[in-house]
């Protein structure tokens, strides 16, 4: 792994008090958000980049914690001192989203009207919805326009959907395998996550924060089905294949196969930390996220408003946003007359990849960012 | 559609008193199972075909039922007067596996040792032992030899198994949409829908009938993962894209998009028919499949008893068991010296394809069946 470690970090919280109107209507008085930053901003303010996270990540992108040397940043691999996004060059900022459960505001939160947890009402809230109290984040650091707006899976939804809402704010948007929105496939795989969520007798409607229970069966369940979706199948059939726990069957329904233990080491792993109104909202977002639908389904359209520059990169073995989608977006920014670069990496570990240290794909990354840089030094 | 329906059939039930030694090393003493018959045994008892089940279905493979004929068989469009499989020529017998719930013995059954439903208790079974089962039932019908066994993925192993036990008791081997084997992919999605069942609260321990609950939240997610499985992606596009129930997002967590709606469906139907101990028996039973256990991996040494004629094909957008599956299977036939046709039928309906009438497919299966009748009359 080339270049170093950004070493202990801190998260810090930070509060807004200005209401925000929310996509669906709805409205959230007082929110606060837990961020992440690294490197210096320049005396120019050029300098910073914003990562916008996945599902289960948050703002801790890279680096460690003075008191939990093992937690590792989700990013560590891309984000450091010469690494392919550089802090001894960008001022790099990880946020935790509005409605995640890593330190900013959501579900678990208690709602201030009410002196209990959200739970339940908590509002539901979208990719746009991210991506406005992101701006709002830029405003109090102090950020007018990002030299670069990044992230993989659904945060380059967050990054394309920075791009068309706030144009004149970043002038990179970089999305690692993603996609315009998602597909009938991927909405069946979220709803029946979200199925064993719901269906979990301990979900107590979402209120279960009262109940003081937690629906950890409906949790595992969908994290299960998550991690296989995560996979190639090539990627499975070389880490498991059908490896044994034992050299004979035991005929019974405890584990057999090695992929049924991981399966349940992840799932148990994930629903003692994963909140579980969070899944319901983050999986709701991916599935609303479409910034096609306002123009008729026509994405160049979509895109028309964009003035960023775009690095585009997806993984040949990803089958959850697979290389096609990765096409939509960059053949309609062709035909939008956008500058993009567009890399599809040859890859073995499905969608993962995108958190994954490729040699190929971080040299693209490294490339770009070099470039990048040499723009906010001018 | 060509061919006419067989028409309303009377479903039997068969009872075996001599005790069956399972794979497992458990046994039972006696058991039932649940058969249909369509066409005349001939003289010679040389035309007659066994179609083995997958997953949900059952000895009701066609023709209607005098009080529900509603009921069509889950093979209908294959089986019937001057239908591929023709039962004017045919004598076409369908079985209900052991430990499924459509009449023959399963976990629902009482046990006579204890006058209780076997629940728990019931045993594992593989696809060897319904095999043998098939076999007895074969002695008890007068049948030396079938013209063919056949059938589609799990059917289809269970008709390869035939080949591999009884050698000499088929003539022709047809597998429709199968592997040699399941991938640690296949094994995942199993073991995903396996703890949505045994972790709903109403699951028991397998014990649910004397609770009088059925864990049908978990039987839900089980069958909406399945589904999933069975269509192709694009297949769900076409079917069902982005489709929504209104025409604005509705910012909640009930059926937003008809891909939802359908898999609730789906899943809420099946959770009122289906036994949930039956889902993880057969579940287990793909799992376990892999002849080439018993030959260190060597699929071709596996085959090497085998002495029937084979017919496979595969459906290009079954992503469950897709053509490389089935190509393994043939490369082997080949390599031992096999009589083998394959077809690659480019069809768009994922693994369900093999359920489906598709012109190309079906006049495949029917000219090969054409060439088993001239024989049959020889």
């Amino acid at each position: 792994m080339s270049g170093r470690s950004v070493g202990v970090v801190t998260p810090q919280v930070m509060k807004f008090d200005a209401p925000l109107e929310l996509t669906s209507g709805a409205s959230i008085a007082s929110y606060e958000l837990a961020v992440e930053t690294y490197g210096r901003l320049n005396a120019e303010r050029s300098n910073a980049v914003l990562i916008c996270h996945a599902l289960n990540a948050s703002h801790h992108v890279a680096g460690t914690y003075a008191d939990d040397p093992g937690k590792v940043g989700w990013w560590d691999n891309m984000v450091g001192p010469g690494k392919p996004v550089d802090t001894e060059r960008f001022f790099v900022v990880g946020v935790n989203n509005l409605g995640s459960c890593f330190g900013s505001t959501g579900p678990m939160s208690i709602d201030p009207a009410r002196g209990t947890p959200y739970g339940a009402r908590f509002p539901v809230v979208t990719v746009e919805d991210w991506v406005r109290v992101q701006a709002r984040l830029a405003d109090a650091l102090g950020i007018e326009q990002w030299a670069a707006v990044m992230g993989g899976s659904l945060g380059g939804m967050q990054a394309l959907s920075w791009a068309i809402q706030f144009p004149q704010r970043l002038r990179h948007c970089v999305a690692i395998a993603s996609a315009p929105r998602l597909s009938a496939q991927n909405i069946a795989f979220n709803e029946v996550a979200r199925t064993a969520i719901r269906s979990d007798p301990d979900f107590h409607g979402g209120d279960y924060y009262a109940h003081g229970v937690v629906p950890k069966r409906g949790l595992r369940v969908a994290r299960m089905i998550g991690h296989i979706t995560y996979l190639s199948g090539a990627d499975m059939a070389e880490k498991f294949g059908r490896a044994m726990r034992t050299d004979d069957y035991q005929f019974h329904y405890d584990v057999e196969f090695e992929v049924e233990s991981y399966l349940r080491y992840q799932g148990d792993k994930f629903s003692e930390y994963f909140d579980a109104n969070t899944y319901l909202l983050i999986t709701r977002a991916l599935d609303y996220f479409d910034p096609s639908r306002t123009t008729s389904g026509n994405l160049v359209q979509a895109l028309a408003p964009a003035t960023a520059k775009f690095l585009l990169a997806s993984f040949s073995t990803d089958w959850r946003f697979p290389p096609e989608r990765s096409r939509e977006i960059v053949e309609a920014l062709i035909e939008s007359g956008r500058d993009v670069a567009y890399a599809e990496i040859d890859a073995p570990h499905g969608h993962d990849a995108f958190l994954l240290e490729d040699p190929r794909y971080h040299k693209v990354v490294r490339a770009y960012f070099d470039n990048i840089a040499t723009e906010c030094v001018r």
